[in-house]
């Protein structure tokens, strides 16, 4: 027979799943009730009243979709880009590559803007290239690469998409409640996240918010989105409210209490408030981190509060060390992704995670491993 | 400021989500850890052991998609099926319908074999549509139809693909663990579920299996599968074990721990065990139907003892019996859906929810509601 599984409390502080407090485990684990009932519906309205806050939208299309954050940024390809379609994906670091994945599935065609892993998306490239390219419909980055720990200047991105009269895609997985995020006053078009990164939820749930443009564009396509699961036509029927509601799936009951908790958390604190704390909790890590002799991979300007890539001094053991944090710390914190594996950790200060407790508990541990 | 949201503890006994124990309530709640931790490979590996033997597998590729029961469906089809491809899509209720679209936004075409919504597959219209279009690649049916509670011959139809050398889909969303679906020795290709049935899981999570002949028809195609998140040569890679393990998507690690919970619930009861008490609480229920003057919709060989699907007698008004259902008893039963509406209820005993204490509790219900 096989045992049940207890797991131990870790300390979570890689790249996500970030620590989730005992509130919002609370609210998972209250009783199931069917995805029709009308308290559930009533629910389903709290959560995206709750998001557009948070996405700092006032766009209807703001729900959370029922499946992990890769299925998000699935959703946002397969919803506005049609085959033959030209679309900028900006890449620097792993996910602007998944997003090129995602537009050659469907039949566009990327053309991709590449800057160096470590470094924010040049926008006098992506200038050049929406130049260059009239015919191109979406423009595609990330911006927080959660592989590099940097932050991408999403405002001008934005606005150069729009001024180039095209609409564009925002990968804010790791972006959500841990740095400001302006989606309407930046006209952001589709913009999709996470739950298990700064919201401090439990991972599986995307939140996604599209314009009205974007709907728009959804609209009026010429063919079927090709994913039914992801179709917003059908997911948007489903999130209508209580009289129009069409049955599209069923919705992950026990998760939407545990996404709603978290969001009340955040209402609580204030989104300010919340942007404010990633940030004095980023600076006394640096600090602590320089006072240990470890350097920041990522430039100052542009480096996430919520996810700090660290370079891994000569000689030291990647693998080995973090091992080490696991067994003896029950601390998590993250490898370096791709080309940055061995060179890099990443550690994160991701919402509930980013307090002076974590902090101090990284420092400690860390110290004690590299014995300075 | 928002409300915390406290469910009632509703009972329920519609066509899912079917109630959750409290042993996978409290698994679900444990804390979280990280979805690339040591550990929690060990559960997932667990898990993969455990579907296995609730599918009557050996296939390897055995595993939890992480997404509702619809994802499980698209995974199938975008898989296994191929643009230009020719499907027969058998259809005696919704999910049959919802086949149909899935075949033809990969660019398939469907020929569909049309049975009466309440009736079971007829194997004979699928044997003359396979003579008919000897192109065809796939047959796809859903083994429990949960839209009519009617179960179709899966042994029968699995053996027409086979001897017609077509792979074969099974939807078997509501089947898995309630009713008997043996994979391997029936020789099922590609067959999906959902954790929120007779699993008695919470919603979220589709368990799927795929066979050594789909798996070569996996690796054989010469075009990428649409979906990034649901191809399973990726999703492969990510549920390979310990050493080999590449980083695909974060799991819902959560909806996991109570997955492992339900299955073990599973294995210390017996597979066959559990059919067997979904059979007798199903006679329970159908005898105290007709002394209430309740008849059943479905004929007794093909009804499902999971999923009963009752008439709904006339003058009697569908919304007004379950509103008092829900409100006064806190007991939720499912409406009829498509043509069904207002004509029939679909009475659930699944998983967990099939026993006597909830075959009474919804016969005393129904009696004081309908005044008999």
């Amino acid at each position: 027979m096989t045992n049940s599984f207890y797991p131990p409390v870790r300390t979570l502080m890689g790249p996500g799943p970030s620590d989730v407090s005992s509130r919002v485990l609370g609210a998972l684990s209250r009783p199931t009730i069917g995805h029709l009932d009308p308290l559930f519906v009533g629910l389903m309205d709290d959560v995206k009243r709750l998001l557009q806050a948070t996405f700092q939208t006032q766009s209807a299309l703001t729900i959370p979709i029922s499946a992990p954050g890769s299925a998000g940024m699935e959703a946002a390809f397969v919803n506005l880009i049609s085959p033959g379609d030209t679309v900028i994906v900006c890449q620097n670091g792993v996910f602007g590559g998944r997003m090129k994945e995602n537009v050659e599935r469907i039949g566009a065609t990327a053309i991709m803007v590449q800057d160096r892993w470590g470094d924010p998306v040049d926008p006098h490239k992506v200038e050049e290239a929406l130049k260059a390219n009239p015919t191109t419909s979406v423009l595609a980055f990330v911006h927080s690469e959660t592989s590099t720990g940097v932050r991408s200047d999403a405002k001008t991105l934005c606005a150069l998409a729009k001024s180039a009269g095209v609409l564009s895609i925002v990968d804010a997985v790791t972006t959500l409640a841990g740095i400001d995020l302006q989606v309407d006053t930046w006209g952001a078009d589709a913009v999709y996240s996470g739950t298990q990164k700064c919201l401090s939820c439990v991972p599986g749930i995307a939140p996604i918010t599209f314009s009205s443009a974007a709907i728009e564009r959804i609209q009026q396509r010429k063919t079927k989105v090709q994913s039914w699961f992801l179709d917003m036509q059908l997911v948007m029927g489903y999130w209508a409210g209580n009289a129009k509601r069409a049955y599209h799936h069923t919705a992950p009951v026990n998760a939407m209490y545990a996404l709603h908790e978290s969001l009340i958390m955040l209402e609580e604190e204030g989104l300010a408030a919340s942007f404010e704390r990633h940030q004095h909790h980023h600076e006394q890590l640096v600090a602590g981190l320089a006072d240990l002799g470890l350097s920041m991979a990522v430039d100052r300007e542009w480096r996430l509060p919520q996810l700090n890539a660290v370079c891994i001094p000569e000689g030291v053991n990647d693998a080995d060390v973090r091992a080490r944090l696991l067994q003896e710390f029950d601390l998590e914190i993250g490898a370096g992704l791709g080309e940055l594996a061995g060179k890099q950790w990443r550690i994160g200060l991701m919402g509930y995670g980013s307090n002076a407790v974590n902090v101090n508990r990284c420092l400690t541990a860390l110290a004690t491993v590299l014995g300075r």
